[in-house]
C-alpha cells in the first residue's frame, strides 16, 4: 500500500521536488525500527531516488567516515527538526492549538466568569468563521491561559489524556499518526549514524516532550521549544511541584530557535530541517558552521495525501527571503550555494 | 600515592561522614575511564566501605535489576549534580568569578571610562580586602560585564585560553584539576549503569560547557547552568552569530535547579546530587518523585587535603533548614527518612 502510493500515486516531477510525502498512516508504532524493517532495501526506503535523497546519504557518508576530511567525531553530531509542517502536518491548524481550544471550556468550568471575557466568549460560542478571525494576540492569551496555572505533573496527564482521545477531523486520526514517515526515516538513519536528533519547535515543548519519544524516537531531553516560566512552589501534601506561569521564557521560533538551541545543546548543529520562515535562523546558524553543513526543507505539495501550500504560505515566503538576502549578504550566497547542493531547493 | 592518602591520611570517622576527600589531582585525565582503570577493586575504588558507599552500590542495584519492584527503565535514569563543591572545590572562591576578575582589565583596555567606575575600579585596585568587601550587586555587575557583549564563539575562545593558563593559587594547578575523584567515580559509575549524568550549576552554563566533556566525561548538552539572554544577529562577514546580553535568563540555583531541570530535561532526576543551600530545592525535586530516589550530600570537613568549611557554610544551613522545615512539613520528613536512608547525612 505504502510503497503504491509512494511510487505511482503521483508525478515523479512533484515526488523529486519534494519531501513532504503522505502523512504517515502506518508509522506511528514503529519509528526506531523502521530502518531494521525495512533494511532489505536500504535507509530511506520511502524516498525517492534523487539529488534530496543522494544529498542525505552523501552528507552522512562523508560526515561518517574516519577517512574524510569532513569527519565529525560521534559526539559532536547533532541534527535539529523543526517538528510543525517538517515532521507531522500543521494543517488546517497546529494541533497544540486545538488542544488549548479544547481546554477552554474545562478553564470555563472553573472560572465562569470567563465566558464573558474575550477571546474565551468567542471560542466558548463555537462560531468558526469568528474563531477564525482570532487576532495572534487573542491566540496567545489561550494558549497561555491554557497552559499555565497547573501544575507540571496535571499537564502530563491531562495532555496524555487528551492526545489520546483527540482526532484530525479530515483523517479522523490521532494528531500523533499524522507524520511524515521519510522524515522520521531520516531521523532514525540518523541515529543509527551517530547523530542525536533535537526536536526544535516554536509551539510548547512540554506537550511535544508527551509524545516525542513515541512518535519520532526522540526523548523529553531532546525536545526543545517555546516554554514557559515556571516557579517551584510546594503543594498541600508538602511536595514539591513546578507550575507554570503566563509567561513566556523562551519564545522558540524564529531567532528563538538557535537561541534555544544555544541555550539547550551548547553546541551548532551539523544538519537541521524545517519549512517555514521560522526556521530560517535555525538553518543560518546551520550554515554558518565550519566543516560539512546539511540544511533541509521539507515542501508542501501534495494536496491529496496531505495539504499544498508550499508557495502560499512560510515555505515560499523563506524561499523569497533567501533571495533577497542573497542580494546583500555574502554569507547568504554561500548558503544559498550549499543549500541548492546539500538540500532540496526545488527548482522554481 | 592516593590509596596512602586516602586510606590512612585522616582518621576514620571523618571519612566515613564525608563524601568530600582529596581534590584528585591526578583524576582529571582520566574520568570516563576511571573504573575500567581500577576494576580490580570494584566500582567506587576512592571510597571507604561504609554506609555512603553501600547506600549507592543498593540504589543501583534496586533501580537496574529488572526483577526490582524499584526498577527504572534505563531510559528514564537521570543523575544530576551540582557543580561547585559538589564536583570541585569551590573554596576560596569560585573559579568562574576568578575568570570574571581576569576579564576586567582586558575589559577597561577596551573601554577606559571603566577604569573610573564602580566596581570596576576596585577590582583593577588589586586591592584584595577592598574586592573580598564587594557586595552581591557589585559582583553581579562583574559577572553581566564579564560574560556579556561578546560573542559565544569568541567566548570560547577566551575561555579555554584561560582555563589552559590560570592556576589555583593554592594548588598550583589548574583549576579543572580540582575535582573530587570520588565524585568523578559516581558518575561513571552511574553511567554505566545507565543513567545520564547531568551538571546543574548555579554558574554560566557556557563556562562549565567547555570543558565538562574533558573533565566530568559530560557532553555541553547535559550541562544546565545559569544562562544569559542571548541575541541572534549576524556578523561583518554576514555570518550569524550568537550575543549573550546583560540579562539573566536563568538563574540556576535554589529554585531555579528545579527550574532548570524542568527546562532542559523534562523529567525529574532520580538521583541528585549537592553541598549546600543552593541545591535544597533540586534534592527536594528528587526526592518528591516517585519510586527509589536518592539524594547526596557532599560534606566538607577536610582542611588538609581540601577546606573544612561544613557546618560554617552551605551545609550547615542546609541541614539547619531540614531541622526547621522537617517540623513543618510532613514531606520533609519523609525526604529526611530517605535522605537518612540513602546519603550521607553526618550523625552531628
Amino acid at each position: 500500500m505504502k510503497e503504491t502510493v509512494l511510487r505511482f500515486g503521483i508525478d515523479r516531477r512533484t515526488l523529486l521536488t519534494t519531501l513532504a510525502l503522505l502523512p504517515a498512516l502506518s508509522a506511528l508504532r514503529l519509528p526506531v525500527s523502521a530502518s531494521a524493517q525495512t533494511a532489505s532495501s536500504g535507509p530511506l526506503p520511502s524516498w525517492n531516488e534523487g539529488s534530496a535523497k543522494q544529498a542525505i546519504l552523501d552528507f552522512v557518508r562523508d560526515t561518517t567516515d574516519r577517512a574524510s576530511p569532513k569527519f565529525v567525531p560521534p559526539e559532536e553530531r547533532i541534527a535539529t527538526f523543526d517538528q510543525d509542517g517538517t515532521l507531522w502536518v500543521e494543517q488546517p491548524i497546529y494541533s497544540q492549538m486545538v488542544y488549548c481550544f479544547d481546554r477552554v471550556p474545562v478553564l470555563a468550568a472553573q472560572q465562569p466568569a470567563l465566558r464573558e471575557v474575550e477571546p474565551f466568549k468567542t471560542v466558548l460560542s463555537g462560531n468558526r468563521e469568528a474563531i477564525a478571525r482570532l487576532s495572534t494576540q487573542d491566540l496567545e492569551k489561550i494558549v497561555l491561559a491554557a497552559l499555565a496555572g497547573i501544575t507540571t505533573d496535571e499537564f502530563e496527564v491531562e495532555g496524555k489524556k487528551w492526545l489520546a482521545s483527540a482526532k484530525d477531523p479530515r483523517w479522523k486520526r490521532p494528531y500523533t499518526e499524522l507524520v511524515y514517515q521519510p522524515m522520521l526515516e531520516v531521523m532514525t538513519y540518523l541515529r543509527a549514524n551517530g547523530f542525536k536528533t533535537y526536536i526544535v519547535t516554536g509551539f510548547g515543548q512540554d506537550f511535544v516532550r508527551l509524545y516525542s519519544q513515541q512518535v519520532y524516537g526522540v526523548p523529553p531531553e531532546q525536545v526543545i521549544g517555546s516554554a514557559l516560566a515556571v516557579k517551584y512552589d510546594y503543594g498541600k501534601d508538602g511536595k514539591p511541584i513546578l507550575i507554570p506561569e503566563p509567561k513566556i521564557m523562551l519564545n522558540d521560533t524564529a531567532a528563538g530557535k538557535p537561541e534555544g538551541i544555544h541555550l539547550m545543546i551548547g553546541r551548532r548543529p551539523n544538519a537541521s530541517f524545517g519549512n517555514s520562515t521560522g526556521d530560517q535562523q535555525m538553518l543560518e546558524y546551520t550554515a554558518g558552521g565550519d566543516g560539512l553543513r546539511f540544511m533541509g526543507l521539507v515542501h508542501h505539495t501534495d494536496a491529496v495525501r496531505e495539504y499544498a501550500y508550499d508557495r502560499q504560505s512560510h515555505i515560499g515566503k523563506l524561499d523569497k527571503a533567501l533571495d533577497e538576502e542573497a542580494a546583500k549578504k555574502a554569507f547568504w550566497r554561500a548558503f544559498r550555494a550549499l543549500g541548492e547542493w546539500y538540500s532540496d531547493f526545488p527548482p522554481y
